[in-house]
């Protein structure tokens, strides 16, 4: 095998033997995918840092080299958490694909993301958050940032194929609801068919939907987008 | 003002001296109340008995009085949400009533039940019970009953609007999902007026789903329903 250049191309990572910075990325995420497996299992309010350490069998020393304490480690968390829940949405569907196609390969995605247990996780960090200003402030930001990701992946797919710009964020903020009591809800009726079935039949009224105009009496511009001016696409 | 007799009607109650039975049955409210204002605010996981009888500033003797354990207290709590929350909704709509006017009114009464505090709380008790095979075996009976109930006010109001009983369970089922997750959401976005707009923006597709025949593959009969006995109907 020739020598790799100085500075390898992408495509050439998988070859080389990871690198000290490399091994410490690994280690970091191998620690949090545990922490979010503990928190799950023992719920957030109830796990200290002392069960991570001990349920993770590293030393406290090796935690701490990753993360300065508790409150930055579970920033970590939430933010992995984030970008594994937006590399999930809509992934691989084709912006110009039919629209009934496009949005029940959206729906699944939504399923596979919200029946996950780490969105109960997610939303068990935020359930203990919003008692603490700070905390909140932080969660928001996640929150934020979320609401914006998201938003940009749903008008990539769906602006062409309605022109009421109010209707196509109602469509969505009506889907991304649904998902959160979904998530909840799924604590006692574990069937996935039934959760299919029902985010199908919603699918069906927004698809009708976005094909229809806009009622008079909703609001053009509101919504998340006007709580988060971040997310605010024009 | 005359002797009271000696089994007064109900409309005379509140003329009449409570009598011990009644004493207590209203301490126990009161207790009851401050006990769901206390998680409220602490959280469920953080709350124990000692910080209630504090807060209370009661005796423990005096709660015991009422309740023999938390598990007891927790479970009139949760009792007391729920006989709360079902007298809400959809209190005094007629059924006879345009289907329009009936949804809105209904959606109205979901709204102020799911944004109130208390089903954060109903929320918060649940995520930490679901960690628990008998805490979770009780909080599967009240989702039961909670779904039986209001399944039936469901029924009694819309049966007549929709021949089509997948279609009208499906539509009950897409509601309760997207308000579980406005109460959850609710804890960023606080503005009521965009949860008004857009609950009146999927009440406008549920009223345009009930009046159109349902979709061949939604399959009937199938749901919470059907995972839950008891509240099926026929």
């Amino acid at each position: 095998m020739a020598t790799p250049p100085k500075t390898s191309p992408a495509s050439d990572r998988a070859r080389h033997r990871p690198n000290k910075k490399e091994q410490g990325a690994a280690t970091r995420e191998k620690l949090l995918r545990a922490t979010v497996e503990v928190i799950r299992v023992n719920g957030f309010a109830a796990t200290s840092t002392t069960m991570i350490v001990e349920q993770l069998g590293v030393t406290r020393g090796a935690l701490n080299h990753h993360f300065a304490d508790k409150e930055e480690l579970i920033l970590a968390v939430g933010k992995l958490l984030l970008d594994d829940g937006i590399a999930q949405l809509g992934a691989g569907i084709n912006a110009e694909a039919p629209v009934g196609e496009k949005l029940a390969r959206y729906a699944d995605s939504v399923l596979r993301l919200y029946l996950s247990g780490d969105m109960l996780v997610w939303i068990d960090i935020l359930m203990t958050a919003r008692r603490d200003r700070t905390s909140m402030r932080r969660m928001r930001d996640f929150f934020n940032e979320m609401d914006a990701r998201s938003y940009d992946i749903w008008m990539r797919l769906f602006a062409r194929d309605c022109p009421d710009k109010a209707r196509l964020v109602a469509a969505r903020d009506v889907l991304f609801n649904f998902a959160a009591g979904m998530a909840i809800n799924r604590i006692f009726v574990k069937h996935d068919g039934y959760w299919r079935d029902l985010l199908a039949f919603l699918e069906q009224m927004l698809l009708d939907g976005l094909d229809r105009p806009a009622p008079t009496d909703w609001p053009r511009d509101r919504g998340w987008v006007d709580q988060f001016p971040s997310s605010r696409p024009c």
